[in-house]
């Protein structure tokens, strides 16, 4: 039932029916389609299509189709099919194109195939594209568009309107119109809605919404995306040095940047590089890319771990009591997941911008209280568990100085002893103290990384994660070893 | 410079300025406040002020404000202001809410302020409120908002450019108008701009889109979410089982739920409940809550780990091979990271709708290939990595059968001997070889785990990454154990 409700939300088109109508040259049918299918879902559909098939898509379909469906082409599709076009062709399709799709795409092209397409774009599209190639990736002038509807704020509701019906077609949006005063500085917008239910004799001025975020060309796109979120915006300003209006973002480049940022930061939280394309479009050998450098990273900062346990392993308090070794990865695992926890809940509360670097004194009286909760939480449970596991067998102390405790348990019956019993509590005491100090101190580490990195400017969410590992799985070692001592004088 | 640009982005007010405002009963100054400030930005300013000092505000400002203003406090405040408030002012405001808001703030509320707040709603706001109380957290119904604009598809442009005129001013998006037949079933959307483009005698059947997605009240949010994303919607039809418009979601919703998943997905990864407040709303005993329960499961988990390490340590292959412990962390490490790489690209794939569970078979053979990669590059790196460490001194071989190794290494010189070099070049095979094997499987559980969960409709991002990890670290232990019987059988 729920596949057949998803089934009918869009209607669908499936590789092999679209290049039937191809094949076919069905101009009506590929119409139709067109016109009930999302063309979206249509360009997916065609990914794998050879050049020629695409270009006699192309050729059947009105103009008005062509450009959301070449955007929605894949980026290696793009490039066959740029190669395959005549010139004419080429023409055709990318001045049909808004200028931010194109620059996009010919921002990943080897440079024969974007200089081709520069040459097909016409005048004003071609310094439209290559204004776009300048900004920076990842910052408000590389997201804009240029396409957009900019007013005087002298006037009137009725001429507004009017412009719009003579000039709206080619702007990315009409619902936002932005305004400007007599020195062409930005001041403001007005809603279309506004506008409708405006006098005709009001000036844009008299309707203008003055409390607008905007931004610059440097600005970060995360920032972008996050005062779209908070002030939800259908579309915003950017603006150049001198405070002129230069180009605008929309509501849907922003969900966007949302979901990339959030993939980042994902992927980052799982250690490895983003993927920057769909999963169908990336080959095996990309994968790797993206995360083997990851794990030989780790591995070579986890040397410190094995440097320091390679050494400790030779004492005699690991000699002695040999249970030590078998709660080493659960000591560890404890510390790296405490302070994970806290360095993902940073990354999350820098990202949305709910307190900056500065806060870090505030932050860290915060996270302080909540380690000491959970460390003391935790920390008891652990006592507890580890003796159950003890005393039923779970695990054994094993020989202790010629005592044999290896069969000591409840189910022998024979662990109801003074000399079982202080053994068994002194090394849960050991065990839960030490976690108890790792969760403490990993909660303090998680906090710290990440507002460091990002009081540095770095991307919190880029190392604080590999660097809490490297850092606890350390200090846990030393801390368990100094704890171990302390509670088994005798041993040491 | 940075800083500075970025102050200027909105107009700010801190809680000092608004507050003296408030006790000097400055309607004027109050009033250019809400002009210029953003009044989502006002309303964080005024979380932490008194409830009489609130209701001033209400008192003061004009109700096209409060409306936002109220939406944007925090939900104790908004709790502490319902209490505080007479019956009136609670008329007042809560008639001014958008009903999607309101159900959104009454659903948290204890009963007796719920009651309270549907006592003072209109008899059509209370309807409103009920309907979107009944719908399940997470689906299209308790999401969408039920003031939009329907017209009947053989109306003309100029009558609904009317309609809109006088209806629209209560409708929560009027960019996009939904279209229903006869017989009151949705056929599709028209937008704004293509109404206000086309000719006056046309009807909206002539100019609409039939291309549209929509969803039913059941849908998961997170569908809706990846639709709005995917087709760059502005808003979203829901429709009931009889295929009928009950209400509609818009894109600043559809915004907030990526957030929110995104989140949520975050949150997991880290091993930690997703918190649902800001960081500012939550006591550390909040974010204590949401991390010391993973913790222990986590713990309770590593046990199968503890115990097979226990019993490991006493084979005699450890006691000959001290070395052989010192590695356990860093395998462990390896073979989790690398599992959780692919977790994180399945679960991140899936959430994008790249693959269905019913994929599996051919997004394994995809990371077969991909995990024979990445495991070959780093198993060979390792042996590379670890031959160094053991020539270097950093790690040990200790004693083995009497003879001393711990004190060979290039620094002394007397590493050149055959001996020496057997006993390294086997025991980085035997770590190397292990890490081969533990990220191969690890990243093919990682592939099955969350593809597994969503076969069988269970969130993936939830149980996978635990579950990879203990399972991981109880198989590489098993392996490393069986490859050094192997590599070493005189000491086995």
């Amino acid at each position: 039932m729920e596949n057949e409700i998803e089934q009918t939300l869009v209607a669908e088109i499936s590789p092999e029916e679209l290049l039937a109508l191809v094949k076919a040259k069905d101009r009506n049918g590929l119409l139709d389609v067109f016109e009930k299918v999302p063309t979206i879902d249509i360009a997916e559909a065609a990914n794998d299509f050879e050049p020629s098939d695409l270009i006699a898509i192309f050729r059947l379909v009105k103009t008005e189709y062509t450009a959301e469906f070449f955007d929605g082409l894949s980026q290696d599709t793009k490039e066959n099919l740029i190669k395959a076009m005549t010139d004419k062709e080429l023409v055709a399709v990318i001045n049909s194109q808004a200028a931010d799709d194109i620059a996009d795409a010919v921002s990943e092209m080897p440079a024969n195939l974007a200089s081709r397409v520069l040459r097909a774009a016409d005048k004003e599209m071609r310094s439209d594209i290559n204004t776009l190639l300048n900004y920076k990736e990842g910052t408000a002038g590389a997201l804009m568009t240029t396409e957009y509807l900019e007013f005087v704020s002298t006037l009137t509701v009725d001429k507004a309107i009017s412009e719009i019906r003579a000039k709206g077609k080619d702007a990315e949006t009409i619902y936002t119109i932005f305004v400007r005063n007599r020195s062409r500085h930005f001041v403001g917008t007005v809603n279309l809605d506004d506008l409708i239910f405006a006098k005709a004799d009001e000036t844009l001025e008299d309707i203008m919404n003055i409390d607008v975020a905007y931004c610059f060309t440097s600005t970060d796109q995360e920032e972008v995306a996050q005062m779209f979120r908070r002030y939800d915006l259908n579309a915003m300003a950017v603006l150049n040095e001198d405070r002129c209006l230069i180009g605008v973002i929309t509501v849907d480049d922003a969900v966007d940047v949302i979901t990339e940022e959030a993939q980042e930061d994902l992927a980052l939280a799982t250690h490895m590089s983003p993927l920057t394309k769909t999963y169908d479009e990336t080959t095996p050998w990309d994968t790797a890319k993206k995360s083997f450098p990851w794990l030989i990273a780790l591995l070579v900062l986890g040397t410190f771990t094995t440097m320091i346990l390679n050494r400790l392993e030779n004492q005699k308090i690991f000699a002695s009591l040999g249970i030590l070794i078998a709660f080493v990865p659960a000591l560890m695992d404890t510390g790296g997941n405490a302070g994970g926890q806290t360095t993902g809940l940073m990354i999350r509360s820098l990202a949305l911008d709910e307190f900056e670097p500065k806060d870090v004194l505030r932050v860290l009286w915060k996270e302080l209280r909540g380690a000491a909760i959970v460390a003391a939480i935790v920390g008891s449970f652990a006592f507890l568990w580890i003796t159950v596991e003890q005393y039923t067998g779970i695990v054994s102390l094993g020989k202790i100085n010629g005592t044999d405790f290896s069969a000591m348990n409840i189910w022998n019956g024979n662990c109801w002893n003074w000399e079982f019993g202080s053994h068994a509590l002194l090394f849960s005491g050991v065990v839960a103290l030490t976690m108890f100090c790792a969760i403490f101190v990993s909660k303090i580490v998680g906090t710290l990384l990440p507002m460091g990195a990002a009081a540095i400017k770095k991307d919190p969410a880029l190392l604080s994660q590999p660097m809490l590992t490297t850092i606890m799985d350390a200090l846990t070692l030393v801390i368990y070893f100094g704890i171990a001592c302390a509670f088994f004088p005798a041993y040491a």
